[in-house]
């Protein structure tokens, strides 16, 4: 940060000023009365608010109002076209929840048309409350990067692959050809980053798994997989194969430091051991593995091994929202009270997951999750202007604690403004919502015939 | 509910309309475009929108604009005024963090007017939150029944006891002067019940305990008190008096149907039967819990007991906010997740817990906690017009998962309406934020001095 020489003009187009910067570089101390310059999407200067309005003549000036001004949020981890089955079934066992609600639904209501509204909706959501990255993984990848580039949100986009029939593959080949086009498309698309899925170790075969590897290798892209998330995964990988599930990925060579691990609830020592040496990236869900009673990964062991760590919401139909900053504010209270350390989890290292952390996991730290020079401009705004948000005695503090993902003021995703004083920009939010309710009574429709 | 006789006309002042009504009565349906009428802040009827709106002429129609009409939630404990200290301090062990930082805080800062300041804040807060309800613990409390009236939330109030000197009562002895002063001057007030506050069992003398309960039974008062926070209270209370701190307050004769005990954290199955036994009502606080690591409160087996159960936030020094509902859907996860049983802490039975269960808590139920006709009316219109909250399958599902406390629309408490359209109703919040940035920057001018 502040490599700007001094004296220098700032030649820029976007100045977010007007609030104390948190730039989430290490060891950096909050900015107060801040300023970030972009110029073509990257940010140019980062420094004081009137020295860098003084030196520079931007077309656009975002005025934070007084609130705190700090990298956009990375969601490590979600399914986003599954919002338009929020609140469809809540209170279940997994397997009811999944074979007797979820995937029924899934069957009759996601074709490509459906999953496009649900990834715009997704989006939607997800940027009004600060998140400017997100990790999916579903089907008809094409319409889902549609959808979020519409939407200006920055994305890594997988088309997922399972052994058998998917909404938009009728065999895993299939996805494979699909996964290989859409690397190819897509290897140097300013917002979206492509990569390959494979489901699981437990749904995916050992041959498949080693061709997603093979295949994130060529084209340098992430690989995203769900991984020791239930104790019934653990179980049956070791009854299977005779190890854990990331032993049995260590040993079939599919971990990297490309790798998004999804979960990892049921590890062992052993396994962290092996997600540390490998550099895999941990996507983290604290909402859905509560929810769902998976567990409660071991975060704070994860930490202190240095793994590539970030939150993620998973699908809002285990969620049941894709509000990732509730997600992290909960997660930090969690690992206090349930090892009986206050200490654990503090706040600094809470919004550094949120940022820089959530962009480590994805392979983007070069260039998103903290706001320097050189990076592109993935910035949030949040107010301070609600009775909930005075006092503020320390903006960490009140990031992980106090501040609400209402309290987003403003967006900026790779230099545009996406969010303006709490509103979509080009969004017709009431059509959106309206096309929502109308797929929701559809899918009412079609579970009771 | 809907107890208004078919055909009659319905003499009313207000209509709140536009929405699905959540009576919280036993055994309720969801009432699709329903309708609650307001005369003089009682419910005189609750019925179908169409057929309430044609038979009255209300001077005021509240439009909930299609979303979520239900009962306001109660916060059954709280230190309003510590809003103040919100954020001050965070991340510590509870003694390092009372001894080194709220109490040298509380000493300099908080006189009468600070009281009375904090007190706003929360209050606004509060509302703002869709909480018309609190029950407090604190000091001065004649400045806080004037923060609270002014701000027209409802309120349980106390002065607070205990064996040392507080800001407000150089002794135990002033506190019981000033204590029966607050329940003569307010014992019929229509918004405030007066209540007696011995601090906790560890720092109250049996004598002084014994001299509390006879107050509250002489007024027919509730007697709010700290019990089986912490472990270190558990062993303390065991050491000194060779029993549990539950056991310890009921051989005392202090537990009754008027007790609101706040956390019950730290008890056996013994004491969850002494609880029972004794009907007193418990204020379980899962955030503040977390945060200090005291523990996790064994909520399920208090449900399954029947014990009567409300949410509190506790001061927002240690949570750090009044959003009872985070909370709320927080302890919804939470149980879900260290339980390893997703069925606990259903949807229906959180919003429960945050309205009549609450008032149980408080010994409110015949006056507020459900919407039924000859209670007063404490209502709150929640909107579905963000990208958050649709679809909408099941309201109480919604409420439990998705709703924030920012969708708060419109809140009406004793049939005043203190919210509409977001907005706080007669209140400076500009000029009130102001007054309490002077008063935060005076606490960091006194604890650097």
């Amino acid at each position: 940060m502040g490599t700007r020489l001094e004296g220098d003009d700032v030649e820029c187009d976007l100045i977010i000023t007007g609030g104390t910067v948190l730039t989430m570089t290490p060891g950096s101390e909050p900015l107060a009365d801040g300023a970030v310059a972009v110029r073509s999407g990257e940010i140019v200067a980062v420094g004081g608010a009137t020295e860098l309005l003084a030196q520079s003549r931007p077309a656009t000036v975002l005025d934070a109002g007084g609130g705190i001004i700090l990298p956009g949020f990375v969601n490590t981890h979600t399914h986003l076209a599954m919002t338009l089955l929020r609140g469809l079934a809540d209170d279940l066992p997994l397997i009811a929840w999944l074979e007797k609600h979820i995937w029924p639904t899934e069957r009759v209501l996601m074709d490509a048309e459906t999953v496009a509204l649900g990834t715009r909706l997704a989006a939607a959501e997800c940027l009004q409350a600060g998140v400017t990255c997100v990790c999916d993984m579903y089907f008809f990848a094409e319409r889902v990067i549609e959808a979020v580039t519409a939407a200006g949100l920055r994305a890594v986009v997988p088309e997922a692959l399972i052994d058998f029939a998917t909404p938009s593959c009728p065999t895993p080949e299939d996805a494979l050809v699909k996964q290989r086009e859409l690397l190819e498309r897509y290897r140097s698309h300013p917002l979206v980053v492509p990569a390959v899925a494979p489901h699981s170790p437990y749904s995916v075969s050992a041959g498949n798994l080693a061709k997603e590897a093979e295949l994130a290798e060529e084209f340098g892209a992430p690989l995203i997989i769900h991984l020791a998330e239930t104790r019934w995964e653990a179980e049956k990988v070791k009854a299977e194969k005779g190890v854990s599930p990331v032993a049995y990925l260590a040993d079939l060579g599919i971990l990297s430091e490309r790798t998004v691990a999804a979960h990892c609830v049921h590890v062992t020592e052993d396994d962290l051991d092996l997600l540390a040496e490998f550099d895999v990236g941990v996507a983290t869900n604290p909402v859905s593995n509560l929810k769902l009673a998976s567990g409660v990964a071991p975060v704070p062991q994860m930490l202190a091994l240095g793994i590539k760590l970030g939150f993620g919401t998973d699908g809002a139909a285990s969620n049941n929202t894709f509000d990732l900053l509730r997600d992290a504010q909960l997660a930090s209270l969690l690992y206090k009270g349930i090892s009986g350390d206050p200490t654990q989890m503090q706040a600094r290292t809470v919004v550094e997951m949120l940022t820089i952390g959530g962009a480590r996991v994805l392979g983007l730290a070069d260039r998103v999750g903290t706001l320097e020079v050189g990076k592109r401009a993935d910035v949030v705004c949040f107010a301070l202007d609600h009775p909930r948000t005075v006092p503020v005695y320390d903006p960490y503090s009140h990031m992980a604690y106090a501040a609400r993902s209402s309290d987003v003021r403003h967006v900026v995703v790779d230099g545009r403004v996406v969010v303006r004083d709490r509103a979509l920009v080009g969004t017709d939010v009431e059509g959106l919502l309206a096309e929502v309710r109308e797929a929701a009574a559809r899918a009412r429709r079609l579970l009771a015939t």
